[in-house]
């Protein structure tokens, strides 16, 4: 069994680094300790080293298709699906009136994690259907409730997003599909969606789809969107089901996750699809962006974790694999000594802690997201808005730098391998496919990066900033009690204020009203923002390492804190440089992106 | 026929920035003149149009591979190998005497990038057997010669090159395939090799394979490894082919440029592979660098044609789909509005002038390469020595650059379709598997850095470097005389400055003797210096780019030059500034990637 992921890594970040025993003293917990967390975390590790890395490959080489006029998937999809219904890993995170195990996020996120990281075509099935169970408990009438929610979570019944239709893309405010009311107070559903994950298989006995469309006569734009419920098999009278004319029409054939089936759907071709209004009407855009924010901080867990085993492959490789000789002190290499493996190789060793790198903080920056959610589920006033408006701020960053950078990561990790990582032989070459989606699904870097500038920047006054402001300055000021570590924390202090200076620099255009000069160049500073938060939590991890190892409380190996440290060393010296770069462009007055069509031309 | 590539750049490059005309100035080339070179160019496009480009997708989705104990090769490797053959296109580089055409490299290359960009799957075959006979016309006794090279260049039999072993990788010093001497003179050859491009076909035969292997008692390490012709079948005293012995194990299957075949082979299983050697013993490695250096070249070719073709089918997308609208002046969108071509917002459009950057900068350089190829061929005394020292320069920089940083340009212009760029339906997701194998093929960016800085940036006390800078100054000095360019003229200026300084620094840890630290961050500073030199190829282009606008003598519409000047631009708004960061890395006195091995265990 190939190591995927560290057990040490994850229980270091939760228990020495965001203190996951502060989320078990909330009343809403009491059910959860350590020791249970402890005993969770193995028994899903154990799971997947049994059914979910093993599969991982041939999932990608008998990949989910439209076949005899269904969708294929590999059957270890009904496997993973019927364990995690029978296990209540379904919504665990509902509390238990909605049919969950009010587990905390923070463990919930953990558990993410692994299972990610093992196969990343799988948690999918089962993380829609929650989401999809979700937005009914949080929006839809009790019957609804009633009538779905239980056969999802028991993993019967599929759940999926329907919010991509082929003319619209990202751009929701352009879906078409229609609603038109009936008699029985249900609506008759007509369009089609593309990309929809999950979206039909013979695995589950019918599928729960989350529909945004328009009501007839509602208005234009993303304030006439309409979130429905419109399952592909509806009961009749008698309470069989019967067919909603719900037609799959295919699957996408994707460059990566193979395993995971990306559906096309049409809805009404017959004139008889029905559907039912979750909530109010009009409101379907902010009932679904709530299911969105959880649904970036999972593709941000999911890059995370495709990045983290991809290290581990390439940490074994470069382990196992000898190759040349070290040089000696003038250049010259001497053939009769033996080979050195490739770690040994500086450039190899570079490539190896970029990866690490990125896995960790990634990993780490999640982690603190859904340490925040627990916050929101459990807390009131003040800390419930500040755990609110940081979580917002943080959610593009958690899900763009692992998902972006990720793919960097996984490049120099297949790198480390040489020519036998761009063979189907070995498994490097499937993270780097798999990744690839990551900076496209749930609204790409683009997306996002005008997010973080364009509102959670600016939103009350920069409120959220000042909140994460004043958490990186705690974390310096933690790191400045050790010597090894000041010059770090100071660096991190100056990038923190430049990038507030460059904020204030950009929003003179916004106040001039030049909105897209203000936003041409959010991605260039999503990539700096990104940075100063890894910069942060390496600081923060290195700061725990430190002590941990000065006090001499040591729940690892000692090699595993230095290695901490040394990491941060590495960040601070190979990729928080970046920013310099794009302060620059940040801070230039040339525009070159907002322009005549012509000027492109050749 | 989607647009591949762009003619226009091409002539543009050819014509108006390096000055072909200069090279078919030479008596060497008196066949050739402008009017034959466009003919052929236009022929090969047009060839590429017919049976390059549309069996593209094809030879993906029908891959090479082992089959009924043969490799099999989509038909259409035969077509083209019979269609080079007859028409004089395998080594049409060669002089008359040696059976080519006597092509310039200039010109040679251009056919290169045009095949490559059509499709890159196809050209190696013909490239590789192109190669492996340059070998045999070098260094080979006029036996070799008669018996071997005709039947290369008119197609009947492949050539490949057979340096990698298994248990050696890149560490040439490490190659254990034998020779023994037989009292005929040839060799017994034992051995195998892995990685062997276009190693065997149903399309050919027979296979010559240039291989390297040690004569018994030849001295350890890169000094005692011969050079070899060993072909697949050898001629009996009838002059009919009988089995030499060589065995096709297996065909690597890869995650890109599947439609090239990658074999394995062995040798001398039964006892009765015999090999030729090729000029003198122990100095086969010297004979392969000479091939080597051209294999860069072309690999950097086929990396920059590669993302050639994906500018172009993100830029064809970009141009057709409508999505989203511009944002007003607060920042709102008017859902009345109709939608806008995904071209005009910021964000895409910067995407696209990344891979237009990375595109004609990149075939620039490799255009400078050809025409110092040239002038080495057909030049004497001080103008050879100086046109090679600045070719082995460039060498691996215009591998590496292309090849490095394409894989982000090829990633950015996958992000250009979305949903879509992920969809095996479109064209992007292939380029994006295919370009990443240039930055492994024929040493690694790794190895190319070391190269870069370790040898070529010192040998001759930095003769190479001063030349750079000579004709960076003078590139510089060109761009001065236009107001419009001068702010870019003055930073490329401080930045070759600060090149020179930052090697400066480095070189003093030669010279305490620490060989490691000196090269320890090489792949940093070939990020920096190929910076440099992109900046100094876009500065050229811009410069004659105005010089035509400002004349008026224009061979193109006026939104081609006005484009060059823009996109001059956008590198230096966007990418050249990132030499910021590096530099701080390659300033900084924190070693982290020379250790013990511990500190990375976790």
């Amino acid at each position: 069994m190939a190591k995927y992921m560290s057990m040490e890594n994850l229980r270091f970040l939760l228990n020495e680094v965001h203190d996951i025993k502060e989320v078990l003293a909330f009343d809403k917990y009491e059910d959860y300790d350590e020791e249970s967390v402890n005993i969770l975390m193995d028994s899903i590790k154990d799971y997947c080293d049994k059914e979910y890395y093993p599969v991982f490959r041939e999932m990608d080489e008998d990949p989910a298709r439209m076949d005899n006029g269904g969708i294929y998937v590999h059957p270890a999809v009904g496997k993973a699906i019927k364990y995690a219904g029978e296990n209540g890993m379904i919504g665990a995170q509902f509390s238990y009136d909605d049919g969950g195990q009010q587990m905390p996020i923070m463990l919930y996120t953990s558990l993410s994690h692994i299972q990610a990281a093992a196969n990343n075509n799988i948690g999918g099935y089962a993380g829609l259907t929650a989401g999809a169970a979700g937005l009914i408990l949080s929006f839809g009438s009790q019957e609804l409730k009633d009538k779905y929610v239980p056969k999802m979570l028991s993993g019967a019944w599929g759940g999926t997003m329907c919010l991509t239709e082929p003319q619209a893309g990202s751009s929701l405010s352009d879906i078409s599909s229609s609603a038109t009311p009936q008699e029985d107070g249900s609506y008759k559903i007509k369009g089609q969606k593309i990309y929809i994950s999950g979206g039909d298989h013979e695995y589950c006995d019918n599928f729960v789809h989350l529909y945004l469309a328009r009501i007839d006569g509602a208005p234009e734009g993303t304030k006439g969107i309409s979130l429905f419920v419109v399952p592909k098999f509806r009961e009749d009278d008698q309470g069989n089901l019967e067919s909603n004319d719900v037609t799959t029409a295919g699957d996408f054939q994707k460059v990566g996750q193979k395993g995971y089936c990306t559906t096309h759907l049409i809805l009404g071709e017959k004139d008889s699809c029905q559907g039912w209004l979750v909530g109010a009407p009009n409101k379907g855009l902010s009932y679904m962006f709530q299911m969105m924010n959880g649904a970036r901080i999972d593709v941000g867990m999911t890059a995370a974790s495709v990045a983290t085993a991809a290290y581990y492959a390439s940490l074994e490789y470069a382990n196992e694999r000898p190759q040349g000789r070290k040089l000696s002190s003038d250049g010259s290499k001497d053939a009769n000594q033996e080979q050195t493996m490739i770690i040994n190789h500086p450039d190899v060793r570079r490539l190896l802690l970029s990866q690490k790198a990125l896995a960790e903080a990634s990993v780490s920056i999640l982690l603190r997201c859904s340490k925040l959610e627990d916050i929101i589920l459990t807390s009131e006033g003040e800390e419930k808005e500040n755990a609110h408006d940081l979580l917002e701020w943080l959610t593009p960053i958690a899900k763009t730098y692992p998902s972006e950078f990720g793919i960097k990561s996984v490049s120099n990790g297949l790198q480390v391998l040489g020519g036998a990582g761009f063979c189907s032989e070995y498994i490097l070459q499937q993270y780097y496919r798999d990744i690839r989606i990551m900076s496209i699904y749930e609204g790409t870097t683009g997306i996002q990066s005008l997010d973080l500038l364009g509102r959670k920047s600016t939103i009350k006054n920069g409120k959220a900033l000042q909140l994460v402001a004043a958490e990186i300055k705690e974390a310096i000021e933690a790191a400045m009690t050790y010597d090894e570590l000041k010059p770090y924390a100071q660096t991190l202090g100056s990038k923190l204020q430049e990038m507030q200076e460059i904020i204030m620099n950009l929003m003179q255009y916004a106040m001039k009203g030049d909105y897209e000069r203000f936003l041409s160049d959010a991605t260039i500073f999503m990539n700096y923002a990104s940075h100063v938060v890894v910069a942060w939590h390496w600081l923060e991890m290195a700061t725990k390492a430190k002590q941990a190892l000065v006090t001499g409380n040591l729940s690892f190996q000692e090699e595993f804190y230095q290695s901490k440290i040394h990491t941060m060393k590495y960040f601070f010296k190979y990729e928080l440089p970046l920013t310099a770069g794009w302060k620059e462009t940040l801070l230039s007055q040339e525009v070159v992106t907002i322009m005549k069509e012509k000027e492109l031309i050749s």
